[in-house]
This record gives structure tokens, sequence and C-alpha cells, in this order.
């Protein structure tokens, strides 16, 4: 029944019967939507998959259910790495994913997910919400029907679990270590042998010594793996992703049917999700990183600096590389740049002031 | 059929049959809920005031105007102070305020705020969402008949501006500082002679000299007020306030008379603020410092490490008393110590240690 005929059928009824519930039920049940959200995680992987979980209840229950968002695991609905192309051509109206998974649409897109001795969870979202990024991105995934926002992010990542220590620079000759991406590419640059591996093929991979080393994400995930098991050192700091942003896009021809209300609503709940999914990460690394210490007794090590200024130098190249690909990716490498100036400048004022002033020793 | 020639019909037949005020057309009227927020802020005061009015906007574009908020700015509706009663007691539905403004009810309020040597703005965010933090907020601001949400944050807060330079502890005997709450006393312990004033007073005290320095927030609001004009040297960090988070209470009879979609749409606003505010205080400083440093040659000054030990071990002492102040406020203390020491523990790994590695010389 269309819109014009219910109406009318329904002042018909209520004509007849004086009966509120009769004009408000078909009402209610016309608004319903149902949107099928894909994803790059497992189901219910944490942080990941249940941070999709929640941006989808979020987008359900704060709309009323105007649109209830059904979310598709990977592989259930598409492989995960298709879920770009499933809501770019409508056969998914929205995704939860990292932008980074996109790159070979364009470079550009690894400026949106994270990048080697990039930017910090909160200068990423200072940057896309006040700096300029949002409507870079806007511009890029348009191109492809897609409308772009941050849905979460992980953090600042761990440097990794080895299985030998890395003092020098002649440490890292022909280290074995899983790294994707623009990471790996940067530890190629000095010596390494960077693969790419599945998750699932990391663990069996560290215990037979196919490789030496192997990031992943942080304290909470990386314990759920068991790394510990099977390897010495977890070196800190990452470089490779110092604070990775999950992304949902929606389909721009849903995006732009959708009325100004639930527009908002749904811009809402990706800003809300945003905000609670990196917070959990950060509650969940903390409790994590005590049960890895104290149960488990792993041994930190910091990376050298020598090793951590080869690699700063490194990853400056390989950023600048991928931001010259294109016209709009220059574009986004020279906003991106100047805003990470800007952001390491207040952050030596700020957070870092603040926190290594919380170092020096006091009783609190 | 026009929808307004539908409400009218139906209207006509409702007020035929004696069932009219069930029916759709005061059904929608009746949905449109007026709720007036009141706030602590001057009207659009930038950051705060108009991070009060965005979120109005955002519960009232998230619920179609089902929840229509108007914003009073301080002294509107009622004194900036009272606002908290005011919402207590109905008068106004919601606030937009710190919560360190309650500590006459409860100096429990603080933790909810910000204190002395506290946690960052992300660390507070992990405390309040997934380590005990609301809940314990709950049971505090339910005593009072409201239900509170975290609604923004000025992330670090900086040391102040200073007329003359403040290099050792004897530097701080008897200086005339503004600085309100638990920072003040603070600073009392340590010899300084710490006041409260309000914020257009301190200007012309400044010029006049009858303080020698004063904090106010950061980049982005002192460039506003234009201390650079009247004083030598802006100090880091802040220790103070490292991330003062920004809060909403609602009225709790009017919480709880909403639908859950419409608490589930309050909800997706209040954290989706959390996250747009924090990240417009890190853009707008960016900026500004940026224009401090380069526009008005404004010489920065770090804090020293002996000044920096005094005043942590003062402030561990101070936030220590404040939560030892009743049973609730004692839970509330010992959950925010709890979190603090995991978060430092991990900070050190994470953001601290990455944002300290990429000070190392390398270009990028």
């Amino acid at each position: 029944m269309k819109r014009r005929d219910f109406l009318k059928g329904a002042a018909v009824v209520g004509a007849a019967t004086a009966g509120a519930s009769a004009l408000a039920a078909p009402a209610i049940a016309q608004g319903k939507r149902e949107l099928k959200m894909v994803t790059t995680w497992p189901k219910n992987f944490p942080g990941l998959g249940t941070g999709a979980e929640r941006l989808a209840k979020r987008i359900t229950d704060g709309t009323d259910g105007q649109l209830t968002v059904k979310v598709f695991a990977a592989g259930e609905l598409v492989p995960p790495f298709e879920s770009f192309d499933a809501v770019s051509n409508g056969t998914a109206d929205l995704y939860h994913a990292a932008e980074y998974y996109w790159q070979g649409k364009s470079k550009g897109f690894n400026f949106f997910a994270a990048v080697p001795f990039g930017l910090t969870a909160s200068e990423h979202a200072a940057w896309i919400y006040h700096g300029g990024g949002q409507e870079l991105w806007d511009e890029l995934s348009s191109k492809f029907n897609i409308k772009p926002f941050m849905a979460g992010n992980t953090g600042v990542q761990m440097g990794g679990w080895f299985n030998k220590e890395v003092n020098s620079l002649e440490d890292y000759k022909g280290l074995k270590i899983r790294m994707p991406g623009l990471g790996g590419e940067v530890l190629r640059r000095i010596g390494a042998a960077a693969v790419s591996l599945p998750g699932g093929e990391i663990f069996p991979s560290l215990q037979s010594g196919a490789i030496d080393a192997t990031e992943w994400v942080g304290p909470w995930n990386d314990l759920a793996f068991g790394f510990y098991k099977v390897t010495k050192y977890y070196y800190y700091p990452g470089f490779h992703e110092p604070g990775t942003a999950l992304s949902s896009g929606m389909n721009m021809k849903v995006w732009e049917s959708l009325s100004k209300s639930q527009q908002g609503a749904v811009k809402n709940a990706m800003a809300a999700e945003n905000d609670y999914t990196w917070a959990e990460f950060n509650a969940r690394n903390n409790n994590a990183l005590d049960t890895l210490l104290k149960k488990h007794n792993v041994k930190l090590k910091k990376f050298s600096n020598d090793v951590l200024q080869a690699i700063g130098a490194a990853s400056g190249d390989v950023v600048k590389e991928a931001g010259a690909t294109d016209d709009l990716t220059k574009k986004i490498y020279a906003s991106f740049i100047q805003h990470r100036k800007q952001s390491i400048a207040w952050s030596k004022l700020s957070d870092q002031a603040f926190a290594n002033a919380r170092l020096l020793p006091f009783k609190y």
C-alpha cells in the first residue's frame, strides 16, 4: 500500500472506530526500514565486531526502529574486503570497517584510518571534525557513492611481540615480522622481511619460528590471542598505527533518502560510538596490560631511540609517497601534514607534558 | 491527501467521537515536548556555550523535535550556579555545566569534572563508560533527582599566564594567582596566595598588578581574553585540570518519562557531543597556539620538575582529602585512584611513549 492510500484508509478507520491505535500502529510499521550493515570483522570480535553491533543498536534505538540496522559479520553477506564495493553498488546499505582496507581504490583512504607515525586518536578526531578532514573524506568517498563517518578508534597500538631483542637497526635486517600495510613497507625500508598474515595464522607461525615477531592491536586483543605464550618480549611504542580510526560508510543514495531527522540520528549514533569504542579500548587495555604483566610476567621492552628515529624517517618517506599518488590524495596529505605539525606543537604542552609530569616521583 | 488535511480530518473525527485526544493530530502535537536547558556559560561562550547549543540541537534534530531543547544562557532563567538546583527541583529539565560547580553538595562531584593531577580526557571517558564511573555518578546524582551524562571535555588546560618567573618553590611564596577550586587549594599548600576571580575581573587585575598570575583554559579561550597583552610568560603543563569533563544532567522524572527510543536518542546526542566538543578544543587550541607564538610572540615556559613534584604531592593530599568526605565519595575516590593507576601504566606505553618518540629528530 502506498503512503497516500494508507493515510486515506487510516482516516476512514479512525472515523469509523475512533480507535487511536488503528491510526498509530500502521504509521509506525510503515516507518520501519531495514538497513544492511556489512563488516570486515568476525562476529562479536572484541571492540571491532562488538562496536559494529553497538553502532547498529544506537541507530535502531535512536530512531525508534525507523532505521533498523541488521549486522552481517565478515563473510555472512559478502567477503570482508568487498564490503566497500557492496555498499558502493547498493548490495548493502552501510559498512563498519577501517578505511585503509580500501587503499587499493585510492592511497588517500589510508589517512582516514591511520598512517605510520601519524596522528593519535584525539588528534585524528580534531582533524576530521574541525580541521577539514571530513570535507576531504566526503570528497574522496563520494567518488564511490559513499558517505563516510568516524565510528571508533583503537587508540595507539603496541609495537608487537618479538622472539628476539631488537636493540639496534642491525637486528632488523632480515627480521621476519608480520606487519601489513604501510607499516610493513616502513619496516622493509629498514631491512626487515615484513609479511602480511591473517589473524588466525599468526600464533602457529610464531610457534614454529616461521616468523620472529608480529604486531596485532594492543593488550586487550593481544591477550586474547595468547601471543605471550609463544614470544619473549612485548615492545612499545607502536609506530605503525598511533590511533586507528574505525569508520562506517553509507550508500549515498540511502543517505540522501533519509529525512533530516534520520540523518541527525545517524550522525549522533556515529559520533557517540566513536567516543565509546575508543574509551573501551583504553579501559580494556588498562586491565589486560595488568594481567599480562602481573599474571603472565610478560617482559616489556622499549624500542631504542636509534630504531625509532630510523623508523620515523622511513615512515615520513612512505607516508609522503602514499600522499603523492593522485591530486585529491595530495590535498589530503597536505591537510594531514599541516594538522599533524600543529598537533605535535600543542601535544608537547598539553597531554604529553602532563603525562610526563605525572611520572615524576611524588606520592598520589 | 496532504498531511495537514489528514490531521484536520482526524481531529474532526475525534471531536465528534470524544476519542479526540488519543488520535493522531493531538498525539503528534503532543509528541513535541519542549525541554528547558539551563547552563553555567555565557551565551555562545566558545566551546562551552556553543557546545550546549549543539547538544540541544543534536537532541532536537535526532528526535525530529519530539524533544525540542531550548537553551538558557547563564542568568537567563536562573543564576549559573543554581542550574543544578533548578534541574533537581524541576524548574528546568536539564543543565549543561561542569560537575565541580556542585562540590558544595558533595566533594564527590569534583571527580566527574577534573581534579589536580588526575585523569586526561581519554582516561576520564574510559573510567566513566567502562570503568564503573557512570554507575557511581548515577548513584551520587540520583540523590539529587538527576540523571548525569558526559557532554564534552576541554582537554588538558594550560598552566597559566605569569608576570614573573616561577623557577623554584620559593617563587610561589605569596604569589597572587587566580586559581579556583581544588587547584587553588593545592597552590595554597605550597605557599601561594591563590584567589578566585570571575572571568571578567582577571584581565584588569593582571593589568593593575592586583594579581601576578592566572590560569584560564587553554590557547583558544586564553587568546580571546587577551592575557598575552598584560603578562610575560605562558606556563605549561597545567596540573589543576588535566581534562575537564563537561556534563549534562537531566531531571530524573523527565528522564524516566522518556520512551526507550527517546532515551536512546538522548544518550547518543550526549556521547556524540562529548566527542565533538573535545575535538573542537584540540583543533582550536592547535590554531590559537600558533597565533600566540607566531603573531604575539608569547614566551612559553615549562614548570621546573621541583615545582611539578611539590605540586604533585600537594595534589595527592588535596584529592585524597576531598575523596574522604563521605561514604559514597570514598567509593568514588577508590574507583578513580584504581583507574588512574592503571591508566598511567597504559599511557606510558601508548600515547605518551608515542608522543615522546615522535619528538626524536627525524624528517617527516
